[in-house]
This record gives structure tokens, sequence and C-alpha cells, in this order.
């Protein structure tokens, strides 16, 4: 499995994924997922993936091969984000179209998914969620995050700290706070995570991390982290549990 | 979908259930999932359920009707919650016998999975969770919760606040923090909560409460909850986004 998830805020985008790639327990690896395809000073363009590496591995290839080709249509010659969320549909679709009957036949379902983050000049950043199929949706200020592949465990985190107008600095802990629950949770989601902030109108990817498991900052965090959720359950008021007799003699 | 969970501790178990069942989303209704079959002074048992309504209901109505017919087994009637167990076990195949040939007919899987958790007079507390085959798992000190139904969103808070020596008091209040986040991320699980604290040694259920989606208590920490993390996401020391670059110096 795999945890990667995008943010969009007022002031910029957090673009986050773990490494691990297994198929079943004695098969685990690990995978670059998060993938920069910047012109500094013209466009800044992230991309995540989750689902088979072969057909994720293959898009990424075919996107590459197009911009070394100087294709008329690549990451890099496109002229909007969302030009450039078609052109990743497409080429999803054309992955799909050459091996989407082999796995059928061995009954394994075509699945890739990417989240696509970036800002391209004269444009304002945004933040797409590329489906299977090559069908897109893109993020909003009410809905300020995307994320694919193993999801659940790191969304109530998300659902309570992050909106548009949280600071860019505070939604990139949000996103490591997220990937390291996951990670605490479900052995198919592991480091090193691979974290870039991006500051919009900067045009240029300044911030971005590497974090390995042995990294002092992501384990003072999730130390941090795990004794501020047990002193907060400890400190909620405490339940009272005469509260619905009390209730039931008043109804 | 459902979410239920049950803890036990060295003081005692707690036993907590959501009340929503859907089959769509235009057929949304509330069931109660956290049932007691205790005999105070004598037995505490207690179970919650998850899957297939029909057949979860199928269970309880055997387990009823062989405790009205006074049964050689029966939930009062077995001297150890393991036999319990095994007995409910057996019911689920019973049940699987008889429904199990005419779902598979449609594609429909055969789904249930049942916690037991109580304490029969003479022997200690105990935690099972039952699957839907009938064979089952005892919770143990390393592991002292069990999850059934939609049990992704809130296993974080579980596995960073929870274990053997929690004080019982606040291993009711995580149980409610992660039915609250499931509820907050996922529409197909929703109030009212039923939730049960068993003290140990007491054989007799004296904490329980039912709390709908209005009940000041529930709103209060979920509030406090929200604020908490929030507050501690920014709280964590800010991201050092040189740190690569000066191990990679070092290293």
């Amino acid at each position: 499995m795999t945890y990667c998830l995008g943010i969009i805020t007022e002031s910029g985008l957090i673009m986050a994924a773990d490494s691990r790639t297994h198929a079943g327990v004695d098969k685990v690896s690990s995978f670059q997922k998060l993938f920069d395809f910047s012109v500094p000073g013209e466009r800044v363009i992230l991309t995540c993936n989750s689902g088979s590496l072969s057909l994720t591995q293959g898009v990424l290839n075919r996107m590459r091969h197009d911009i070394k080709a100087q294709a008329e249509i690549s990451l890099q010659a496109c002229s909007t984000l969302y030009d450039a969320a078609c052109y990743m549909g497409g080429v999803i679709r054309q992955v799909h179209q050459q091996d989407g009957a082999w796995l059928k036949q061995e009954g394994i379902d075509f699945s890739c998914r990417f989240i696509l983050g970036g800002q391209i000049l004269g444009e304002p950043p945004e933040l797409y969620l590329i489906y299977n199929e090559g069908n897109f949706i893109q993020a909003t200020q009410e809905t300020p995050f995307f994320q694919i592949g193993e999801t659940k465990y790191g969304k109530p985190i998300l659902d309570r700290t992050l909106s548009y107008d949280t600071p860019l600095a505070t939604a990139a802990k949000c996103a490591l706070l997220s990937i390291d629950s996951t990670i605490k949770s479900n052995l198919s989601v592991g480091p090193p995570i691979n974290l870039v902030m991006y500051e919009a109108n900067s045009f240029l990817v300044q911030h971005q991390l590497n974090l390995g498991a042995d990294n002092p900052y992501l384990i003072k965090m999730s130390t941090t982290w795990q004794n501020t959720l047990k002193q907060a359950a400890e400190d909620i008021p405490e339940i009272d549990w005469d509260w619905q007799a009390e209730y039931l003699k008043k109804s």
C-alpha cells in the first residue's frame, strides 16, 4: 500500500508521500512516490502516486519521455495546471490501453491514482486528484486536501486540524502527523517520508525533506504527538455516568 | 457500516458501538448494536456486532431464544466466557448454514462479526473477537482492544493512548474519542453511541450511556478534542527544512 496527500492553502501547497511498496508481507520494498517536474522560475509541478508500481512507473516514464522528446504536450510544455491534469489523465489512459486487458485476464484491477499540485507562471496554485480512469477533480477552499492509498488512518487529523487558511508551516506539520499516524497503525505504509512545502508565487521548490525512520525530528514529533494525545485524553472532563438517568428524569 | 470496539484493562472492560446501519446512502437507519446479556451478581455478558443486519439479528435472536428456552448451552448457562465464545461461534455457523448459500447465489458475502466481553463468577474478565466463520481470538495484555466494522479512522487514537494499565475511566474516554473521530470522518458511522464501562469483579453493569448527537458531553468532548489537536499541531516544533542539507554535509 501507500499513503500520499496534497494540501492547498491560501499561501501555498504541501505534498507528502511515504515510500513503502509491497506485494505481500515477504515482498516489501522502498520506492519514491513524490516527484518534482518543476522548471525553476517558470513552473512548479509535483506529483505523487498510489497503486500498482508497474502502472505508476509506466505513467511517470511516459511523462519523462515526453519532456525529453520535447513533445508538443508535456508537464513542462502545458500552459496551465488544468492542462497538465488533462495530459496526465491521457497518459494514464494510454497505460490502461497497453496493460489493462492483460491485467484483467489475471483478475487484477487496473489501479493507479495521482495527486498533481503546482503553479505555472500567470496562474494560481492548484491541486488535482487524478483517478484510474483518467478523469480528475480539483481541490477547493472547502476541501483543501486530497489523499490517495491507505487514506483512512490519517484522515481524522486532517479533518480536525486543516482548513484553507491554515498557515503553510502548520499544514506541513499536519501532513507529517497524518503520515506518521498511518505508519504507526498500518504496516503497509512506511518511511522514508518525502515532504515538499511550496510557497505560492515563488515558482521554486525551496523546502523539501526526505525523512528516514531514524530522523530525529520525526522521532521527536511522533513522541510529542503521542504524549499530547495521551495527556489530552486524560484531561478531557470525566464522563458523567449519571447524566442519562438525570436526563430521563427531566424528560 | 458500523464501528464497535471492546477494550480490556487491568481494572475492567469498555464496550462501545455506534448505531448507524445503511444499505446505500438513501437507506440509512438506526439500530442498536451493543447488547447486554448479564445476570446481575453472577455474570456480565456484553456483545456488539458489525456486518449484515439480517445476519447479526439472526445470531442475536437465536441466542435470546436459547436463553428463553433454558437450553443446555446459552449465554446465561455457560460457565466460562471461553464457552460463551465457542457457543456464539456455533450460532454464527448455524445462521451461515441457513442463509449462506442463498446470499452467495446473489454474490453477497456472509458478513458478521461480534465482540464478546464480560466476566462470569469465578473467572477473570475476558474479551473475544468472533469472526464470520465462527472462529475467534482473545484479547491479551499486549493487544488490549478489538475493533469491528469501519475500524481504520479510530485506530490511531487507540494505538497512541491505550494500554492494559490505562485507568478504566480514561479508556472509556478513549473509546468515545475513537468513535467520535470515526463519525467525523465517515458518514456510515453515526450516533447514538452506546457505551458500557464494567468494573472487574463487580458482576454488575453499573455504568452505561446512550449518547445522541445532541448530547452536551459528546459535543463538548468533540470540540475540546478538536481544539486540542489544532493547538498541538501548532505547538509541535517547526520543521527544520535545513536539516537535510546539514545532515548531508555531515555524512
